[in-house]
């Protein structure tokens, strides 16, 4: 920043531009010099070679006008929610993509991508959570990480968990996602040291009020070590695993 | 019941009573005979040679002059939710009693009681669920039960609980007190197949909202086999597994 | 499981195995010797000789699926939360199930069951709270238990209960299933000594909340004896009572 | 009211009274002959012979001060929610005051009140609800009307409640009081057809949060014929009893 | 009841019935004699001369077993919470009822009804809270009270309520439904002196919660002489005043 | 007032008019004179030349026949909360309506609107908070004020709202509209010294309970200057806002 | 900002600074030529002339720190939320400042400050209310607005509010401050056509839950032209009243 | 592990030692050779080097007994929620404690700490977030994390924040605490690409529910990337950083 302003200035001292040019150039400054596009991150890494769209509550028309819109730039796309319905009315019209019903999500790969690295484990809870494991786990995938996945392994087979914590503990990151009770992220938590991202389903009934239950357990984990994301947000967790993973 | 009735039609149709008499008999009939007292049989259990006073609200004055009247029966006595303060306030007129400081407690023991059967389990998540822990296990020694204590056996140190999960498998039933996420009695749950009542704690913070969040939690239990009393209801706990466990 | 490390060390001081033999038997004993899937005591209930599935959320493919590798080891299988419309498309492919409509449920029974032991009484305060109720007796029966019935006995016609106290007052567990003000297991708890499985309903309308205010109820129910499961919660009642009953 | 308009019109016509004094007359209209004070009667009732004062969260010098100026006008007054503390540094300075330390309230009585009509039954679930029903009982007590108390007659001793139903039955309308599971007026409706008022109180502790358990109960009571107010609201169940035994 | 016991007692004593007969009458006594039907009195009422079925959830086919079973016994029927589409489904084999699409019940008057003597008002604060008002205004009038209708007249519009006040004071009791904001029956009640029972409805959208907002706001009332019913509960206020009116 | 009373008193007392007329004309007054209907000053602008519809909630033919009421008196009409459903049905007999399927609105114009005064800002945080946006936008521009939109100027892009503030500062009041975590609002008071009315969206999932995380996000807005109406209440914040441009 | 940065780039042409001062200004331009702290325009007014700290949870030592830091700068300066215990302590060290207890504030004017402009209308529903609505009133003064007042004007006592409209509907905007049912603001939106800021209180007990249930019918007003702030927060209230009013 | 079994079958195969001693060994295996405690890692974490006390709630008593017994290992100790009171009573005892009162915190450093390494950033919105702000510093700090801190950068104030950002941007790990509207995590993460944590407050009145507001505004954070520790919890944010700091 500090270097583009002291050319500017040397040039405009040395008259190589005009003081109308500097004033132009300045006046566009905050915006495109201050680089207020650069500075918004997080969405650069979606809208530059890989970008996302929430595809819940959006018709087939304009899924396919965003999307379109984002491959035209050469960039991967992913598209999360996407309902089987809706996949099949944009289908024909996007060549490429490929649609995973258990997670409802849909990529279409333009680039490349690179050799995935570091390791997230995405764990479930019960086999009713594995769409927003699923979720997670693609997202990660899309952004570039190495996914392990271990399904079923909820308290009330702790065998099942217990036999799976070796491969468990080789991950970077866990995201790990419940209903009901959400007692798995608590459990898991008192037998690593990884960060855990927990991710609350609204699977369950009465009481689990949608995943209010398991997203209070979640928040009240004793052991430490684990932060949470909202209630059935899979593509949350995911992105979240892979800044981590990827530090 | 028939056979109370039946002698007195008898001895009424064979003039051994006046009409008088069986009127008086039979006015008294739904309060003594059909026996409301006892149909009242959880009270009676309390009343009868062990009764309970629940502490909490009462001004010593109060506490003392139903103490006094039970004590007076015969009966053994239990008082809980009795808070040290007041119990120095009443200690020295209520000879015999002996306070359980941890389980704010007082006991007193005027009939021998029997030899304790069965086995009921107390297990605490953390060391601050303790006291409530503490209240069922008194009150299953209290109405006669044998107990074995396991605290501090929470979610964040799974290999103490895995440790004594053997004797745990001992009971007959189990109390599982727990407060924050609440997720012990599903962990236990997927242990055991003995049954499970659970006891969420107002201990925590932020959004345990008092225990709501333990509450809902063992609520929402996906193993099975637990049921779930009110928020640091010790008392509760431990008579409904004195119930079960004298089965 | 002392016995089976005992025979294993004693064995291979004796050179009866080898010491790779003997290694691999440890290496696998957190998971067969030790016997996690045997700790799995819950589990094992259900997966041995008799085996439930959670029918709601499955497709057909889904449950038609696991039913048949359930059926395959010659357990007796029962399915809860199982829509009749789903059932109709699963019927013709699983010969010699039996549905209940009321219950919502489907049991296909492989071994000749025992004869049923003790006996469960299972109340419903008002009509539209018995298709749980018929829920928590069918569970019950399929585990082997004995079940009386006593449906729309509810507080508003207080004599319809009062009338089969001495009948209900012979069962080991009682389970009262309730919606609206759930004020019935309150009731039924001051009138007996019998371990009481509370279930509230989302029965009701306006400030029920679906169930919420039935289920506030009875955790604060009053006389003591009472413990609460989930919302509509009909199998997880019947299953602890089970439990109890055959203590 | 059209008397008096038709009155003013006749004197104006007649020149009995000037146009300034009709007009004068006519501008206080809204506020003295159309009479709002007049229509504001629910306060009138507490202002013209009785009126009350909400003591809670008042100083004892505001609670002098408004006390004085009604009694100044002759009116009977009835204190609520006075505690004993504050009741403690006014007695001195309210000659003629009555406190009634259980109902937390206060009474002055400077006119002959009428002989008490009709009859109000005021119940309570349990002893702690006495203070509440005693504010009930007291309200309605002091606006003229007969009460009978019927305290400690919850759900967890049916008997004493049934044993008293003869009695109960009397009464033109019912109040009653109940925390915790807030069961007691479900069943007394279903046992009259007296109209009854339910004050959930906030007795009780966890799950009970603080009367909302008992409120929602009561707003879901099945048998009909019970309305609701506020939790703790005994003033407000008394004085809305007393409309109603004096229709 | 002391009577006929009396007569029971004269009658073996004089060996007027023999002790088998005095036996067998004493054995319903608790049932017949102690009158439980009799003690029953609220749905006495219903089940008398006038018997009302909660119509939601129920089949066609259930509806019309029920009512057919109470038009055999000659008494008036309502029907609550009946839909226009399960009404069309079962009006041919219902001759002689009325259905009221706007209060979504039908009569059926098998019995002369007696003159309705007294006056409900029945207020409703908008136009989308007249159904729930209909049903209360309806259920009146089936149980013999006459009733003054007074819709639309909320807060937002005061003249049009003003403009009412004079003839709503003439009812004996008042029923207020309201959604949003619930302030009418608050309102009304610093107008007049009259019990009101006030009806929250669901109408609203947002932080209304459906009806939580009103339902809230009427608890809180703060002129006093107000009560309120369950969310959309128009029977309940309509049963109630009629009670009420009928002292 | 005080003129049109005078007036009347002096055409009495000079007998211009006769007691009979003059006692009409007072017995009016409370409705006419005193001009409760003027009084009525929210509606009057609704109601005179410009009148609004909630349409949510009432049937075709309940639109067609309060519109039809409203524009034979010559008013201009909006309809708010139209589903295009509905406005298919509706549109062939509501000639010169024009439907705005964003903003979910109809208009009909029938007298030539004024210039639209002032400046009103509409700010949407993302695409998804739009047709609510819309509502207020269109409610305002009805009302007579001149819009200015910035739409999909969220906290994830804070560049986009900080490259639009200069514009925004322009405007006299503003209106946030954002739906998820509900910080636009913050952060826009952060910014400005414009009043501003925040709209909660139910825009979200999980976590959000349909428009209580946002709505409470801007009731504790830090900033200052910032007031909310209900969730999705696009009107309401447009009407208001309009009062206020206006001022 | 167009003109500083034009004269800068002039300068440098003409050689009148250095690349070195240029850039210096330049550097600086984001935080102070452009006038972040101008952005910053809620805070400029409280941080020119007039400046608010809210004094809730700060010791007096830091209450003490930063007023004087403020009155250094000679501003004027209003303290909220300033308990009169903390006042005692700081009394002595703010000379010119003035308490004001009912308030709960404290004002030192350094400057003298403007004729008072327009006129914001301050309502209390109850007296319990007042402190809240004199927080607000006093916040309008301080910042330079007229303020009538009318206190007690609640629903309770219709006949208040009515004969105080003609002065309320003077004001430019209207303060309406309420617990309980929460309902004055929808009336009095009903009366006129003002903007109306509806401040729930935390007064009241029981079902009001610390103001929850007025926020929640402010926020469901059905009149239009309410917005609502957070419960309890009469300065919000104040400042966005005077806002509006300096349109 | 397998080394150890290794080692242990090797020995009594060639009879180094005797099956009493191995079958010792095998028995203790699960808890020292499988090493159960190892699997604690997070504890180990605690329990090895580096040990935290959650002071609240215990007795001085309590507190000191646990240090001392950690402290004795040679551990360094971490308390946390230590108030100043509990400070002062067990200062003496505790030689070598430091006490942070703004932190609320207490460290006692045995072993030099390794120099700190990565970069997490802390920020605050507003100076009443600084107390959990800082637990979660110090928590950093004490496991060997470098800790940048950037106080009252609330979206109140929006300049602040983004002339830090270059700074914030360096961090690894960003954990942001937010009272109120709980904005500042949202608008953080517009900006960066960085993991963030982010910690709701308790800071706030009213409707901010105390912290409830917060949370859920976090939860729902739209730009991704953000996930959320329980209200206040500054402890578990600065222990998850430095477990993602560290990878």
């Amino acid at each position: 920043m500090k270097a583009i302003l002291a050319e500017l200035v040397r040039d405009l001292y040395s008259h190589k531009i005009s003081p109308e040019q500097a004033l132009k150039k300045l006046e566009d400054y905050p915006y495109e010099d201050l680089g207020f596009a650069k500075v918004d991150h997080a969405r650069e890494l979606k809208k530059g070679t890989a970008e996302v769209i929430f595809g819940q509550g959006k018709t087939p028309e304009q899924l396919l006008k965003i999307a379109k819109a984002i491959l035209k730039k050469g960039s991967n796309l992913l598209v999360t929610r996407l309902s089987p319905e809706v996949y099949q009315k944009i289908k024909a019209r996007l060549p490429g993509g490929r649609y995973y019903p258990e997670a409802r999500c849909l990529t279409v790969i333009k680039k490349k991508q690179l050799e995935p690295v570091g390791l997230v484990a995405v764990l479930s809870a019960g086999t009713s959570d594995i769409p927003v494991a699923e979720e997670a786990a693609l997202t990660c995938e899309f952004f570039g990480n190495r996914v392990s996945r271990f399904y079923d392994v909820g308290v009330a087979g702790l065998h099942r968990l217990l036999g799976n914590m070796e491969e468990i503990k080789k991950a970077r990151v866990i995201v790990v996602v419940a209903g009901m009770e959400g007692a798995l992220p608590s459990v898991v938590a008192g037998l690593v040291k990884t960060p855990i991202i927990a991710v609350p389903t609204s699977v369950g009934y009465g009481a689990s009020f949608q995943g209010l239950s398991a997203l209070l357990a979640m928040l009240n984990s004793c052991p430490g070590g684990v932060a949470v994301v909202n209630i059935d947000n899979g593509f949350g967790a995911g992105y979240l695993a892979s800044l981590i993973n990827k530090l």
